[in-house]
């Protein structure tokens, strides 16, 4: 290749990397890049305590250990579920909140996990033996039969579990063995009102005043669990400018896509999901004024449709913006031309790019189909999903593990088995009323003639039908699923439930669907993906992270304001305006145990903190951490900016928030008297 | 200018305006075209029988005069308004229809206006002549105030209604003069279950079955009003391929927008309102199911909302077609090629693109506060549009005509009085929801620290503050607000009613929005608009056809089929393949008079048909028309793909849907008894 297109690629993807950008794995920290802007060394001791002090919840989100007798600090909004699992009518621990009263009083939160990361293993290799050759569509299930025997080995050989995890889009795929914790039980939780305060309109906005905290602790053989490595507090918080880590679990960017994938995204899937989730918000909120308890059991979840929405707005806006996109093309050009320019790169990597667009363009012919019936946006709610579950699982389990679904491999089950045996609550009103609305979607996307919304349908209307399968089904029940589950095909064949002749009804089309996806979109995708991504290595070596994928990384950055429209936000807020903005009326509506706040907490307490670190959902409830190891702040958001960060950062606006030591200390001891947890903590100034 | 250039822009413009597209003014209308694609003569004759056998519903459809007593055609859904009105708890005329006994019996439309186009005029000098030589700020005022005093005096000369219009985007000026009917009276509807068979999943799409029709007369000095002209109906319909032509007045196309428009119309202004509009959608839907009366309060406005997301989705995903995108770039390049190769050219027109780009680029920094503060996306409902008549209204009458603003010139009052005084009924719970819906969108989009949005809602919720400004305002009461009107300026000023105090508190903030939006972006939109049609005129001649702008258009083409997805589909629906439709469930189910209508009408009675007609929203309930000028349809619908026809016109696909003149006749008679009307039309076979 010329020296020419080599310089401009580098120009344009160094144009990317500046800054405090990039979610690092832990083997390829750029700790000489740390060094050069601040001065600061780290190195692998200090990765390696930081890796045993972090958590995951592998409902989507992250943790850190906060004393060696596994205590966990999360977010609340990390636990809504299981919030919402140990509340009633008559009991709602979210408008109350929670602090046992001893560690017998803590309790279980159903289906939850959490898995601490303890050694990765490189099965590059392995895995490219395993695809060599082979046509794309077979490559890709040579290459998912391969993950599911390397992971059942490892478990086998480690005693731990063992997900494989594929990085740079197909570059490099590795083995993440973890420490599980299958019984988490609730130690602390603020009340909502606090731990959201500002709800939907102060979400992903900052200045920003919420406890957003919760306190879980693991368990094993009924006792908690030992956690050798956890992180001190330093309750002053960071300083202005200073330097700071987040470890956690980022869960996913989209950097490394193509041009076309992304404006394949703008045009149809963040659309559709808008108008699906704007109108379900909308049927949400009215449900939620017929009564107290209907507002009881979605509130939680419509701050999480709200979320939802907006992050897919932004991520709308974001590829919208034209000046972003072009820059995004001729970066992509760069790298382009200079494969192009380089016989042998070319042969090896030219057609990638081409492909992904064709496979992108046969995705759009299937894909409406694909959403409602395979990925059941067409058939919302709990029982429907157990449904699934229950008749896809039995047929899977049944085959040889490396021939089965890879959600349904050996390693997998577990997991399958805790969700579908959870003791949790299930509201017939509200799955009547997801069922309902997504059966309507289910028709208004694939019309009434299709023949599959015909069948389906009959001569019901969405309504009728749902309120027909949730009162017929006895899913809800967790006996049930599981005499279902241990039955196998033949109980699932022979059930009369409805809701199972739903999922039996439609099976057949969904799998096709599935298999379809995986032929002839997601293996060429693949294919491609890995194609560029060793295309980058080899002009522009590994000094790329790879995109986000729910497994460990560790961002720097320093905690630092930002210029919005000409002013200067602070990169701090202080107790005395949280009183200020509350009105009384939700969502700025402070819960009765902070009614003398006010007296109680000084006004110059620490609030909320930004930091230009580098981060994704997925990373909430991570820990920020200082250079000595120390617990500085607890991720629980981004600003408004940080959103289009699953396209590309911008080191200018781009804004972790984090909930400061300091108000959780203060309100721990001062509001809550949470003593026992306190003394449990080590805390440092 | 290059001849290769010219023979460019030539070809792309061709390309655009190929087949049977166009909606043309009578002026211009492409008679030659029609003579050698259909072999028929189109003569001004015959354009003037139309002009005055159509109709105009200036709440926003078409129609046709049906005999000479008055007698008008147009489609059920453009009726909602009136039978909503005239609908109560007790009473409800959507669900059970209406056939006036007698002409006595025909009941009166509130706020309802029939206009029909009686002449047109030429003051394309007189405007221009106006706005010579100013800035466009102060030339966008001249304009309006020239065009104020214009109306003004035709009225006062012609004793008709005078209206300015614009066309081409400024490119030429007209007064259109109307006769106006202020007295509407309903004389048929059919049931809503049969006028809107297959609800929003049928809507927009073909194979079709729906009786969208109603009948109203319109009266003078309180008898049915003398219309000459009126069109037969042509019972058998057309033929396959036979040449028709529609009649009407579509509202809005953009198809002379520039690239730059059309990109912040996709980024900005769509998906705003589908945010928005599938939000309060599905708060409609779920409080509809929560008694009687409110299913039938929104049941229709469920319905038109359903209509326009379905419209904006699909123009989002035509304006994300990066293939016709393409095709408008070249095509816009093109034009902008031949401009800046003749220097005359490039001098008077040439700068009009990057113009339009700076002002939509202004306009991206205030469009958020201008739609809901001064366009009052923030404040939905009956109560405060009253509010803000009344507040804003009685300020500008006092003015003199020239400087107010357009919407209270004195040509215009009359039908503003006609709106605020006219007897429609309000309903407390649905006003509620509408402004408690609106008020939470404007913190949401504004932002909770915005000032006007804090000032707006203090300390209360937006559901709390639309209950007080609700219940507390007593403008649903015709009497009071005719008072109020009346009262002028000071009893505007001395109102304590809330929902005034509100719109008197935005006022002013409203009013510089609206001062910003004409001075900084409108004015230098429609500069630029007007060089650009220049331009065209220039180059191009003037074998194109304005964007629609609600004034009278003929479009022709074909009854003839599409293909979709490689199957033909035909051009005409029969009445059997209704009754396989039905399923007895919302929205297919047929309403008591239809029940045994399988026995009563012919299997093979044809329903509805499609032509290759050029239409768009506006032109609903126009006459679709023989050569020998007689109805053969009514028009009420496109096809999905006749919605991107907001941006181009495609002939392979985009085609307009009518109800068939057999089965509004069969119907009439053999379904509703409608004798008397039977008798009245001229029906021919």
């Amino acid at each position: 290749m010329t020296i020419r297109l080599l310089t401009a690629f580098l120009a344009l993807t160094c144009a990317s990397t500046v800054a405090d950008e990039g979610m690092w794995t832990l083997e390829n920290f750029p700790a000489q890049r740390v060094k050069n802007t601040y001065g600061s060394t780290i190195d692998t001791p200090w990765l390696n305590r930081i890796r045993s002090s972090v958590a995951r919840l592998d409902g989507g989100c992250s943790g850190s250990f906060a004393s060696k007798e596994g205590l966990v600090l999360t977010n609340n909004h990390c636990i809504w579920g299981c919030i919402r699992n140990l509340s009633s009518a008559e009991k709602n621990l979210s408008e109350e909140g929670f602090l046992a009263a001893s560690r017998a009083e803590e309790r279980s939160c159903p289906g939850m996990r959490i898995s601490v990361l303890i050694e990765t293993e490189d099965i590059t290799a392995n895995v490219v033996a395993a695809t060599q050759g082979k046509p794309e569509s077979e490559a890709n299930e040579a290459r998912k039969a391969k993950l599911s025997a390397l992971e059942k080995s490892c478990e086998k050989q480690s005693g731990l579990g063992c997900e494989s995890v594929n990085l740079y889009r197909g570059g490099q795929y590795f083995l993440y063995k973890y420490r599980r914790f299958d019984d988490v039980r609730l130690a602390f939780a603020p009340e909502l009102p606090i731990a959201a305060f500002g709800g939907d309109p102060d979400n992903f906005n900052f200045p920003r005043w919420s406890l957003d905290m919760s306190l879980l602790r693991v368990y094993e053989d009924g006792k908690p669990a030992t956690t050798t490595h956890f992180l001190p507090w330093r309750k002053a918080g960071p300083n202005a400018d200073e330097l700071v880590f987040v470890a956690g679990h980022p869960g996913t960017t989209r950097r490394l896509m193509t041009v076309d994938q992304l404006e394949h995204r703008r045009s149809s899937l963040l659309p559709q999901q808008l108008l699906q989730l704007s109108e379900l918000r909308g049927r949400l909120l009215a449900w939620a004024k017929t009564g107290e308890e209907p507002a009881r059991i979605v509130q939680q979840r419509i701050l999480n449709y709200e979320n939802a929405i907006k992050v897919y707005r932004q991520q709308l806006r974001a590829l919208s913006d034209e000046r972003q996109m072009a820059a995004k093309r001729s970066s992509e050009q760069a790298l382009r031309d200079a494969v192009a320019s380089d016989p042998k790169l070319a042969g090896a990597y030219g057609s990638a790019w081409k492909d992904v667009a064709v496979a992108t363009q046969r995705y759009t012919e299937i894909e409406d189909r694909y959403r409602f019936i395979e990925a059941a946006q067409g058939f919302r709610g709990s029982l429907f999903s157990f449904a699934r579950t229950l008749v896809r699982g039995t047929v899977e389990r049944e085959k040889p593990n490396e021939q089965r679904l890879r959600a349904y491999r050996d390693t997998a089950l577990p997991r399958v088995e805790q969700q579908l045996f959870a003791d949790a609550p299930v509201y017939p009103e509200y799955e009547q009323l997801q069922l309902g609305f997504s059966l309507a979607k289910l028709r208004e996307w694939l019309g009434p003639d299709d023949v599959t919304v015909k069948r389906v349908l009959g001569t019901s209307s969405p309504d009728d039908l749902a309120m027909a399968l949730v009162s017929g089904s006895r899913l809800a029940d967790p006996e049930v699923r599981k005499q279902l589950w241990q039955g196998g095909v033949d109980a699932i064949n022979q059930s009369d439930d409805p809701m199972i002749a739903l999922a039996r009804d439609i099976e057949s089309e969904a799998r096709e669907l599935d298999q379809t996806f995986r032929d002839d979109i997601e293996a060429i995708w693949n294919d491609a993906a890995e194609k560029i991504a060793k295309a980058r290595f080899e002009i522009g070596g590994t000094d790329v992270y790879p995109d986000a994928t729910f497994t460990l990384r560790v961002t720097y950055g320093s905690v630092t304001g930002w210029k919005e429209k000409g002013a200067t936000v602070d990169p701090f807020t202080y107790s005395d305006r949280l009183f200020e903005r509350t009105t009384g009326s939700d969502p700025f509506r402070l819960p009765q145990s902070w009614e003398n706040a006010s007296t109680v907490l000084a006004p110059d307490l620490p609030f909320n903190l930004v930091a230009t670190t580098d981060i994704i959902g997925g990373n909430s409830g991570s820990p920020m951490i200082d250079t000595q190891g120390r617990l500085v702040g607890l991720v629980f958001d981004g600003n408004i900016h940080s959103i289009a960060g699953a396209f590309w950062f911008n080191p200018h606006n781009n804004r972790t928030v984090a909930v400061h030591p300091a108000v959780m200390l203060e309100s721990l001891e001062k509001i809550y008297g949470a003593s026992d947890l306190l003394d449990e903590l080590t805390v440092v100034n």
